[in-house]
């Protein structure tokens, strides 16, 4: 989510005037225990608050104890928190041994706005600070209820790295223990879950200096995960009436030009390259290239809906600092398509694309409840990174709204988050633990058609322009496989498991028949691997589910006597022996129906 | 194959004399008809010769029978073609009006070579030329059997575009008028199988300006064949033990100076972007992300022989003149791998993967006698372009030999056509029609691994380097679908073609009939269409035949009530009523098994 969409959230979250409070509070106790330590700013922020701090000694994780403790002291003296407005030189007066609130304060009077200071406690008493603040805050600290600090980070002043490095410290507040403790909880299986983490962990992915930051290597495991998805997204589509295409991951830049993406996309993409003296660009996103192929021969209504779909990756440049795992990356392998069709037919394809969104959620386990989107129209301040065609923005808006009314789904408004060329909406997915994750966009079209002049000849033999939908229920490879790690953490389905099975035999003279076991299960196109390493079998089966592997079939000879196998659960559950064509049946039932059971 | 090769073909060709003669009787004619005609040049060729000329006149295509029956009249005086050698002097004196000759004079001098010339006829005679000749000829015209004009077309003096044009003509002579109508045949059906040809009209790819020369975009047709050879690729190389990985289409410099391909292979490759301050490159090899991969955890003995696979696209950029159609272009997705061994397994693996490559090749019906390879091994006069490692270049070649012979492949060797890294072979395979396509190539590499430190742990535990086999059996999707069209001049084996099947109704009351039957064979994965367009059924199963379907079922009434369609075949053989059920088994099978048979 874009920073804008968390501030609008922020306004509406009824922890934050307690957050806020509880940062001062910070404050006034860092200052008091660190001599020298200057305050700078410290926001509310989804989750919690942090503050910054410029002190030239370090303050570390093992000091946050005794900064709490401090902050509880204060919050028991229940001190009030008063706001008032202050002349630019009463400000400067007050702060001018802080030379950032100076800055902020000559700022905030430059742009002609009120200058307001919120004082804790009263001014001579044991325990007192003033800051700058806007505001809103509780009546006392009192009121503030269960506090826990998080962690210490370096940070520049105003995120320049000119600037002198500032300390952070993170930091949350609940309004009571239990819900301190659920976050707090849920924050350690986050970091159990982390993509990041478990990535290394499973050996799904490589990022390497020397390949580049942002760019993804995926390795065998992770190529499965990757083959599941792009072939399960090739067969519905299939079945859903799309035609695949390929396209190059350049192009000259005459074509982003007739788009548009030149240059209203330019900072989003790579820098060019020279090619027989032009410049030619990676591709950042696909649909121009399809738009080639759809102009390639005449259309007739006949052809449309005429839906073009492709896994084609694109490349996007982001600023080195904001790369984040799977999360933010640079190459984007996309679950693309762009669906051509008449104005009249443009509302109903956009339901049937939300509807192919909600089929691959629910294969996932995941609801309406579970996801939402946020509808990114234009705004007046951002007037000149769009087209002008008012008609053409309010029509498309109209079709986009009915066409999520119609469907049925839950969203947020976010004016000035449009593409340029029309409305957007993005899907956010609430993972198991209730992260937010934005996964897919998808936009109606109108404006594309006619910089493209893609038409068609209506049954009264006249040309028309048709409209376009950009969509990509399953995101990108890399966000999509990211969520999905974090999502089951690491405990795939079945169907996505790189290895769905071990053969564990007890001793050497049991190999021969878990070997055969395995060939069974080969054939029937489960992944299986027999575990013939040294070692005993408490080890391979710590091992198995360490690495998560659906089940484990461990032989010895009552298992061969008996054409079984003892089947272990990856979550610890044990079934005892199973004859053997049962579980290939099982597993077969449970890949093929990517159920999200295990037996 | 390399301009080299050819030339090394030619001089084992017993035709070359003939068609070399030829040549000198052609240019007689030409500056007899035209007055002020000046020969320029005129080799032999592959399959015939051409002649350039000076001429401020047009000859065009028309002009040819003239020319040819001025020829035939030179061959019936069966002149005698006799050389000389001649000073240099005498030279520029006999070629004295001709500056293109004199400009070859001096050139020859410079070098110190021995200038001969050879004369067609007696000077004074009616018939006479005289020439800068190295030879060699029959020794006389009458010995020139069954000659042919062929066309004309524009060429600069040298290729260089900045020198006069000149006018060529193509010609050829066989030894007998039987031989010469065989290849001539051939030319013809060469013309209607041209991939570029064919690819339009089975709508199959398009290239754009607007994206760039050499950059091909799949249409939705086309992209079957290339997701049907994608999904044979993958199935058949996972029974065959390979594990698959997928990376980014570019990266930072520094691994391909690692790699080595910067700078032996910088003139192959895209201009460089810049990225935060670094050179990035499009890649032109998977190899080097795929050592990145097999470095990013440690190796065991017990991990090989571990085999990379990935349908990568690269880039390479090809000089825009030299660009052809889906033959030679600048966007490569290659069926790439990357097996990882140790020394003592490298010949069992280079053994396997031709095996492979024969799998793939029989399953087209292609057989050893079809196919043969080009080992090409270092030069001493390009030293430069090639590692320094004496040892391990006898050592791979010894490998690559070893395993070719236990494979047991006919080869021709080219010295100067290795990799920079080590020997290579590329695999010709003859198409249906006797033309070659370079298609695949595999290198037995052992210099990669000491750059990247590609190590395992031997059973002793100690580090290892590993060898590498680089091979590519399928090519590039692109050229292996333009020798495909032309292989199979547009008629695919079923499970390649794009539509399979297409339902004819006889009228309007059999449409939901058709409709029932394509959604059975829907059902069985069966590409199937039916032919709803207003229209005759005789011009339905036109243009069916036109885009090669392989089965046309007509229904009307009477197969109606016995449950069947009139099954016509894309060879035009008509199977009469089938019923459906057999329909649908038999194609299904015919699909399954790739058979190249259509029923």
């Amino acid at each position: 989510m874009k920073k804008v969409k968390v501030i609008e959230k922020l306004k509406e979250d009824p922890l934050m005037p307690m957050r806020h409070s509880a940062e001062h509070v910070m404050q006034l106790s860092v200052e008091a225990l660190y001599k020298g330590a200057k305050k700078v700013m410290g926001p509310p922020i989804e989750d919690g608050f942090y503050g910054d701090f410029d002190y030239d000694g370090k303050i570390s994780t093992e000091d946050l104890p005794k900064i709490e403790a401090y902050m509880k002291d204060i919050i028991k003296a229940d001190l009030k928190l008063e706001m008032k407005a202050v002349t630019k030189d009463e400000a400067l007066k007050i702060f001018k041994d802080n030379p950032y609130k100076v800055e902020l304060v000559n700022e905030i009077a430059t742009k002609g706005e009120k200058i307001t200071v919120c004082e804790t406690g009263k001014k001579g008493d044991k325990y007192y600070d003033i800051d700058l603040c806007g505001g809103p805050h509780v009546a006392s600290t009192g009121k503030i209820k269960a506090i826990k600090l998080l962690n210490v980070a370096g940070a520049y002043w105003r995120g320049d790295e000119k600037n002198k490095m500032l300390q952070r410290i993170y930091a949350t507040a609940f309004a009571s223990e239990e819900e301190l403790n659920a976050y707090l909880e849920r924050l350690e299986e986050a970091k159990k879950r982390d993509h990041r983490k478990l990535g290394k962990d499973l050996d799904l992915y490589v990022i390497s200096d020397e390949v580049g930051p942002g760019l993804v290597l995926w390795t065998p495991n992770g190529t499965i995960i990757r083959d599941e998805l792009e072939n399960w997204a090739k067969e519905t589509e299939e079945a859903w009436g799309y035609k695949r295409v390929a396209t190059p991951h350049i192009a000259k830049h005459t074509l982003y030009e007739t788009s548009g993406h030149l240059p209203y996309y330019k900072d989003d993409m790579y820098a060019p390259m020279m090619i027989d003296e032009e410049e030619y660009y990676l591709k950042g996103m696909n649909c121009p290239h399809h738009h080639i192929i759809f102009n390639s021969s005449p259309k007739s209504y006949r052809d449309l809906p005429l839906r073009y779909a492709e896994y084609g990756t694109v490349y996007r440049y982001e600023q080195s600092g904001t790369l984040f795992g799977l999360m933010r990356v640079r190459s984007i392998a996309q679950n693309d398509a762009h669906i051509y069709c008449t104005y009249d037919q443009a509302e109903d394809e956009f339901v049937k694309s939300l509807e192919l969104h909600d089929y691959y959620y629910k294969t996932l386990g995941l609801t309406k409840d579970d996801y939402f989107a946020v509808l990114g129209l234009p705004s007046e301040e951002k007037k000149a990174k769009y087209h002008g065609n008012k008609e053409m923005w309010d029509l498309a808006e109209k079709m986009t709204r009915n066409a999520m009314k119609r469907f049925g789904i839950r969203f947020v408004e976010d004016y000035g988050g449009a593409a340029f060329y029309g409305p957007k909406i993005d899907i956010n997915i609430k993972s198991s633990i209730g992260k937010e994750y934005s996964i897919s966009t998808s936009q109606l079209d109108l404006y594309m058609p006619t910089r493209f002049n893609l038409e068609y000849t209506d049954s009264n033999g006249e040309k028309q322009l048709a409209a376009v939908i950009h969509r990509a229920p399953l995101g990108s490879h890399e966000r999509f496989v990211g969520f999905l790690i974090e999502h089951f953490g690491g405990a795939f389905p079945v169907w996505l498991s790189p290895a769905q099975a071990v053969v564990i035999p007890i001793g050497e003279k049991h190999q021969e028949f878990a070997q055969r076991i395995a060939a069974k299960l080969k054939e029937n196109k489960i992944r299986v691997e027999v575990d013939d390493k040294a070692g005993s079998m408490q080890s391979k089966i710590r091992d198995a589910q360490m690495k998560k592997v659906p089940y484990m079939l461990i032989v010895g000879d009552r298992e061969i006597e008996s054409d079984s196998a003892s089947v272990r659960l990856r979550s610890g559950e044990d079934l005892k022996a199973v004859k053997v064509d049962e579980i290939v049946a099982k597993i077969s039932n449970i890949r093929l129906t990517k159920s999200l059971l295990l037996w």
